[in-house]
């Protein structure tokens, strides 16, 4: 037996995403970094290479160039799967050129720049048979996970509301040219149709449906840009319709001044409310109708997917890397089982799918199309159509 | 010099708010109540006055009689406000009938049972040149007033984001007939058109108003009954325009379950963002663009207005009942003024006024025609004309 | 029936705990300030008597000639307790003349200025039959009842560790002439043997002792003065033994730059552990040996003694106002049973007594002699005899 | 370049403590474990490398036969360091055999089983000329180094207070024989001569100096066994004496039922105070004589130490592993630079040293030794002698 090996395209030096998903692969001694496309030149992919440790050839100048490589290397030393982490324009061509050419997908969110993509993409990896993951880090957390399975588990009965925020004051004021990450994530042609509701609503959403089990039918949203001159949207508001009768909000912002990362989520069923938080999520508050609140803690829990993702005793606070670490965990044991010719079940091995892809794209699609519509509810049915 | 001299119209025996009242009236020992008509029998007035100590003659048997008798005592006896603290569909009877037996009025809220009410007592109001107060308690917290005041003075730059809820989780489960304060919060004969709206939603436009700068411009609202055979909303939430471009959310529930009364508002300017929590009322959290979270607190903040409603050090909390009382406290000392002779100005002094009570009523009928609605915005102003 | 009469000695304009006094008093309308010797001028004392809006033969010049004239007038008119709110050295002179004088006493703490004179004073009390009451207004929080209920009741099994601590940092720099509460607060001839100890760690210890159900029975303390010229201790931490084999540490600070006034108690016992602070006074953290921590709330506990001390419903929170107010609710509820007859054990009626005086002034002796000592523990049994 | 070569002794299948040095090891991507001797048998410690993915000739039977072996291997591939993970009575035979061998010494805490052994070991490091450090976690948050570095820098003038606190509830009742954790704690022969003190008393010990820069002079301490039977203590209440008058208190509970890992330490100063919890890691409160509480986030500080131990950018929490982790990423930075044939001064690198772990073996003692006593205070200095 050997680790699994991971090849990586993006996430060169300075790009704050790439050492994220280096850290997490890295965390339970189960992957090993292998090779990589970390830039788009082949001078700056060499470099990044070399500060990570990797031989000289196993670092490649482009993804095309990398894909070919690696598929002539002998089995047991070939990359198994990529993890792709370069700006959301590329997710798309090389999501697919990897699934073509032999290696499962574990893609940074959103999955492609737009709809239309993310269905050829869905048609690939079903064509492909290969394994195709999304980090929706969020729903990584150990008490995310626990709240899923309680709702699950008709532990607040029947679900009513969901409030679920993501606040964050990072883009207040006009971004300028050397702050990277706003440059292109401000930017339609490299970051898509939507600017804030892209790249955190999108987040917001999943994890509202993860958790509640419910999906969001119906959206009323209004997108605004209050950054002037600024392309694409810095903050959404959106009323939503979810399955059985269940309604909600969801927020999003980059012009929230003073927030940090605030995603913040409560669910209300009729026996029990929920509450959690990001900033502090070890703790998840169960609020009965009767009864005092209660206040339960990572590693204090006994559910299944909590404790698969929990890794020290409570009170040993564990945070963001080791919640996008279980979604590494997660899809890399499905690869080793899908190696060992296993049956693949994304939601069996809890990370987020190629479905859950198709749901992104089509929700961040249905809040731009209703914010620019004078009816209330848009329909998200209408955008999931093949 | 003497106290002010008060009468009340309801709150006897088992009324949580009329005992609320009289603790937020007698707290600063500037205000006596000399009389009243505690309830809708005689007899159930006659031996609440009593508990409450009063001489049986100024225990009367309804608020007509009340009115009556107690404008043909000598003026240096005589009452000179009165308190409304009856249920909804009361208000405007009582409150006109004491304005045109010339005496002040200090109501609880909704200052009416509907819009076309409110507008015929700001008439009334106007005509006798008496004061009109309404207790929306929320706004009388000294951090409340403080955010109101630092916003005022641009400390956070242009307003861009409001966010507003009012959360509660009592009427999750139908009601029941014992429950009193249940049975006619639900009841649109004695309720008006909305219930959580009305009962709640009202409390939270109101604060958002007050400490923002901002009057809502536009609403677009799900009302929603959660639980069965209700008769009137139990929820509801509202995207928002707000004057100068503003834009944010009110949320209102009743049906969240595990929640008590959970008030907290959240605004963002261009420059830094405030947060407010009623459960813990003596913090407000300011969020600066850049440099660290502020904690300022009640008791150590230089504000004029949350520095008249403070009566301990900072560390010893104030709560509600003095919040209730900083209302008192504001109207009684322009019921004194009124009486020296001078003009009085409900803003001055920092009291929610008629003006509050027609924009409280056409809100809430907003709220209502909004949510019936297929349009997406629903603009206040056609709600506001006289 | 009518409301409980009471007086005043000291509280004049501009002394803090005057107001609190009053405002403590009022909040109920069971109590009405009748009369009043509010400071140590005659004109300064009818001054503040009219602010107050109190007749003018009822505002007297001094303290003798109040219980002089008061005993004159008839007893459905003259005051039936008087509250003591001067400068420490006068509780002592002002709570013996009251007795002697028959009246009931309800004095702020400390109960004396020195351990002999509270000795003396209970032998006073003892003799005249009369109640006397001591405002330890942190024992009047409804939450801090609730824990005293629930260790009583054993939900916490046996207690094992006590920790409390009082911390403040207003005296963190040399105090100014101007400033009236610092100046007597430290000088020893008005204040008494301790500063910080006397002024707050008494507080710690009362509540402490109320609370657990456990006496200290030893003490081990550090007392310290770290502002140079200061003439007493303005910081003091104490190991302590306890009745029943408990332990615990009360740590006391008037320097401790930044914070307000962080009283907080942690107690353990073999079952659970309780966490509870004045500045959020309206949560319990309930904290089992398993299963998760639970947040009691006012309003929504079963407590007996809680509850009779709740006045809003749960969310609205209550403060130090209220706490203080349920002391004088307790006492004035004992005046009147007193008054019809009843005999009257201050524990059943829940508000200190002069067993608490004698206690208070016992540890402060035994912080200081403690703190002057080389030996390690100090046996409080000593300083206890009559 | 390569990254840096790790050996392992202890830490096989179920002991916490070796994963989680694992986890801290592989997190930045600059070590590699590449030998271990991971149990008391030759077996099990195969079984565990297995599970590693270690090739069967780099696992060990037992630690001397590695450190033999090892030193044989080419330069370019034998170990660099060994990480200690045993029981304590392992730590001091481990780590003098690692460096007579010539490897560099990362020991998880405490140094040795007493101070006698870290005193010989002192020597041995000495002697060598190797790198020693020891893993006091806590002192690798980014916000615990802020602190510290605002200290050092002046920011809350002189220090006068320190109060630190370790509280855990997991020992509340008898330990079982399945429970390994809490068997060995519990055993003198494995533990040392102190339960609850030596186990995390130290550690709140250790970060107090750290953060401070006032080392403990005096200790006036009481060791309470709560727990029948059990052989060591399980709680401990400490008065402190620190450098230059700063006084403080120590406390650490293994009974305090319903705690988790409940460490906190605030340090107060002419200036200002600090608030850390280890549970929220990622906030440090700053408390000014003057002006609003000030909340400072990791990310969001411009700390020289902070910083480099930070991963994310605000309000993406890092928890214990990166705290863990910051030790190992400073550790091997230093085997990196004394490779290439720097001097390495453990305070610049920022690790705990020899000198650490002398302190927290003599603080230990002294705890032991003071409680005792009879005498208040017992001076560290004897201890400290050669």
């Amino acid at each position: 037996m050997s680790k699994i090996r991971m090849g990586m395209v993006g996430g060169g030096h300075g790009a704050f995403i790439g050492a994220v998903h280096r850290i997490a692969a890295s965390i339970d001694s189960q992957i090993e970094l292998v090779c990589g496309a970390f830039a788009s030149s082949a001078e700056k992919s060499l470099a990044s290479g070399k500060a990570l440790y990797l031989p000289e050839d196993r670092v490649y100048p482009d993804f095309q160039t990398m894909f070919e490589k690696e598929a002539q290397l002998p089995q047991d030393q070939r990359m198994q799967f990529v993890a792709i982490v370069t700006p959301n324009h590329m997710h798309f061509p090389v999501a697919k050129a990897a699934l073509e050419a032999g290696f499962h997908v574990l893609s940074d969110k959103p999955a492609t720049l737009n709809l239309a993509e993310v269905k050829k993409l869905k048609k690939i990896v079903k064509e492909t048979g290969l394994l195709y993951g999304l980090t929706h880090t969020y729903s990584g957390y150990p008490m995310a996970k626990h709240a899923q399975e309680m709702i699950a588990n008709g532990e607040i009965g029947q679900v009513r509301k969901v409030m679920v925020e993501y606040i964050q004051g990072w883009l207040s004021e006009p971004e300028t040219e050397d702050n990277k990450q706003a440059s292109w994530r401000t930017d339609p042609s490299r970051s898509g149709i939507s600017g804030c509701m892209g790249d955190i609503g999108s987040h917001a959403a999943h994890l509202a449906e993860y958790i509640s089990g419910k999906k969001i039918t119906h959206v009323c949203a209004e997108l605004s840009t209050f950054v002037e001159g600024r392309r694409l949207d810095d903050d959404g508001i959106v009323l939503l319709k979810m399955q059985d009768g269940a309604k909600g909000t969801l927020q999003a912002s980059q012009i929230s001044a003073g927030e940090e990362n605030n995603l913040t989520i409560r669910i209300y069923g009729e026996k029990a409310g929920l509450e959690w938080h990001q900033h502090e999520p070890n703790s998840l508050q169960v609020k009965p109708l009767t009864g005092p609140m209660q206040t339960l803690r990572t590693g204090l829990v006994d559910g299944v997917k909590a404790n698969r993702g929990t890794r020290t005793p409570a009170g040993h606070p564990e945070g963001y890397l080791e919640a996008f670490a279980n979604i590494y965990l997660n899809f890399s044991t499905a690869v080793r089982d899908f190696a060992d010719g296993k049956t693949i079940d994304p939601q069996a091995y809890d990370y987020p799918s190629i479905e859950d892809g198709v749901r992104g794209m089509a929700l961040v699609q249905s809040f731009v199309d209703s914010s620019a519509s004078d009816s209330k509810w848009f329909e998200l049915e209408q955008l999931l159509a093949d």
